[in-house]
């Protein structure tokens, strides 16, 4: 991640993370590690990865730094030092067979599928009452499936501190230090420290705000206080149903009832009646908004290196480019010529491609579709997408 | 073909050759035209249009003016009104099936196929000699296979002038009237005109020169004294062949011992052990230039648009661009969608092609190759065939 300006909170917080966290990891009793669970929701098309992403084979399901594992992959991994195998996946019934076969280990009754897209409010909010079910002190992590995270140390460190946070009887966040004005994501405020041992620099958080504009984002960079909302959630699975209950009781209803029959024979009957009838709504309205406005938010800044791949200009910062260009190309097996060429090639296909005196170019080389445009207008391919929809070409969506 | 600034010469010649040539074929014996031949020579694979054009499937044999007639057949079709089915093809011996799926009319004996490529004296020049054997008083008339020419009635009116002066003992070219200073071209300088009844627009050729440097191609253009050479031949095979046996005598008497066996049991055995054996070298060698200089060349002005398609940004003058767009797609079924995109997109396939904020790029979509590059640097398209034949990837050449 770029170094660039971040105010003085910012400066202290890296300082003592990763010393403090040791110190405290040794200082803890190890049961507050062993009431932690991670989840990992695994949604959403990546439309702006199309049509290397897409409703067949969304962003998670791809290697997109080139390291060799997916995304859902290497998010399981990254947990796996702080809870082994008590990590539940929840997706779309359609990924059923494609996350079986990136996590061969997972359980089926960690594997949570979706008959429909219910958005995140259902999805980890069923996590959280199947957890709550079988025990109701688990603190639960939240880690979207399809996030670019390094070094997973830093990260689980920041983790660490979020479990003995948490712990104390807070929804903690992980905010990410924000890089530039980004008018992208959300933004987290935070307030004053908070006094935890095993989590120094666990802070208070004021409120969660919406995407801002440029101008705004600025201020926020300039003032230190704020921080990107990854949606990374630790949490006690009894506190996050609390205030699921308090602001979407129905949707709370509906949960428990699958979450009573989960661990039972009856569990595909009794989620097949009801999943469908769930409210949609994001996590973030159901719990964490209401929550902060409750005092019962807290935040510890990650100070790792983090992207949501959000579109293809992602794809060039997170591989390297080609020897002798400034190209940037992925896929195995790729054939690429290129003379005076610069930006991004992603293939899908075994072709030859030919490069010719052209810069800063996006292409994404997929059996079906193709995709040529600019690192620049990369936040677009959204419309592509939609355009194709409306006009009824869904077979390359 | 846009109107430019051309020397009064040309200005006079488009004047009256319509006209002219109308009055000539009303007062003209029939006999004249009933000697006229057709020769077609179809060879090069048109590197610079890679990779729609290769070496199986060259410039030729594709549409690439969305007439929905490939560039031989528009070629053969031009010609019919002149000559009926008295049309040779020269072509390579690989090109047979795809030749005869374009002209299944074509004979046999009128079809050469070249066991290898020996460049266009021996092409031409084994049409030539073939004509002789059938008939010394045959005018043969050699146009290219992959130009494109409109109106076919401007270029047969030439054409007949053509006939009418090479009737009267000369090799006749139509030149081209520049539209700007190429230097991509050969030019033809033309001397006085000639009076010759039913060819009005004859000229004298004063030489033949080669491609100039864009100052010296510019004066040319003010001068009105210049036309292209597009290697349209009209002559007497006769004529021909005097010249090729004098500058060429060893290729002269190779295609003399193959055009005697031609319409005879023999052919097959004769040509394939003779061909190997002969000299390559241009027609323009050959021929042309030393004919000039002994002033047996006249030449006639081709008032027509023609286009000798020599890359992708030709495609986007022959075809017109998309409603509301400033793309020109080619190809049958092709799914492009764009928004803000301007340029050329080739497509073979059925894929998707979504384009998004690119301007003047060049798509270029096969099944097992892709080109990507603009209209600015289409002319280097032939370096990535150069650059693919080096390292070993002849499989998409």
């Amino acid at each position: 991640m770029a170094s660039s300006s971040y105010g003085a909170d910012w400066a202290r917080w890296s300082n003592v993370e990763l010393m403090s966290t040791e110190r405290a990891h040794a200082h803890t009793p190890s049961s507050v590690f062993d009431r932690f669970h991670g989840v990992i929701p695994a949604g959403g098309t990546g439309t702006r990865l199309w049509p290397l992403s897409r409703a067949a084979a969304p962003k998670f399901l791809h290697d997109l730094t080139g390291s060799g594992s997916t995304l859902i992959r290497a998010t399981y991994d990254r947990l796996r030092p702080l809870c082994g195998d008590r990590i539940m996946v929840v997706t779309g019934k359609v990924h059923r067979r494609a996350v079986l076969k990136q996590l061969p280990e997972i359980k089926d009754s960690n594997l949570v599928l979706e008959s429909e897209p219910k958005d995140s409010g259902a999805a980890i909010g069923l996590a959280a009452a199947i957890l709550f079910k079988r025990d109701p002190d688990i603190i639960m992590g939240s880690f979207a499936a399809d996030q670019v995270i390094a070094p997973a140390e830093v990260f689980q460190a920041a983790v660490r501190e979020a479990i003995h946070t948490a712990a104390e009887g807070y929804i903690v966040t992980i905010g990410i230090r924000p890089t530039h004005p980004s008018t992208g994501f959300g933004y987290i405020r935070a307030g004053d420290p908070l006094l935890i041992e095993g989590a120094p620099s666990a802070h208070s958080v004021v409120e969660f705000v919406e995407k801002p504009s440029v101008g705004v984002a600025r201020e926020y960079l300039d003032s230190g206080k704020y921080s990107w909302n990854a949606g990374m959630f630790v949490a006690p699975v009894a506190l996050m149903l609390k205030h699921l209950e308090a602001n979407e009781p129905l949707l709370y209803a509906g949960l428990t009832e699958i979450a009573e029959a989960w661990d039972t024979p009856s569990r595909v009957e009794v989620a097949r009646r009801v999943w469908p009838s769930l409210p949609k709504t994001a996590i973030d309205y159901a719990v964490a908004e209401p929550a902060a406005a409750a005092g019962d938010v807290a935040m510890i800044p990650g100070d790792f290196s983090w992207d949501d791949v959000g579109d293809f200009a992602a794809i060039g910062r997170l591989n390297p480019a080609m020897e002798n260009s400034e190209l940037t190309v992925m896929g195995e097996g790729a054939r690429v010529f290129s003379e005076n060429a610069s930006g991004i090639v992603v293939s899908d296909t075994k072709r030859v491609i030919a490069l010719i005196g052209i810069d800063d170019v996006v292409i994404v080389d997929t059996p079906d579709a193709l995709l040529v445009t600019t690192k620049e207008h990369a936040q677009e391919v959204k419309k592509a997408v939609e355009a194709l929809r409306a006009s009824g070409d869904i077979d390359v969506l």
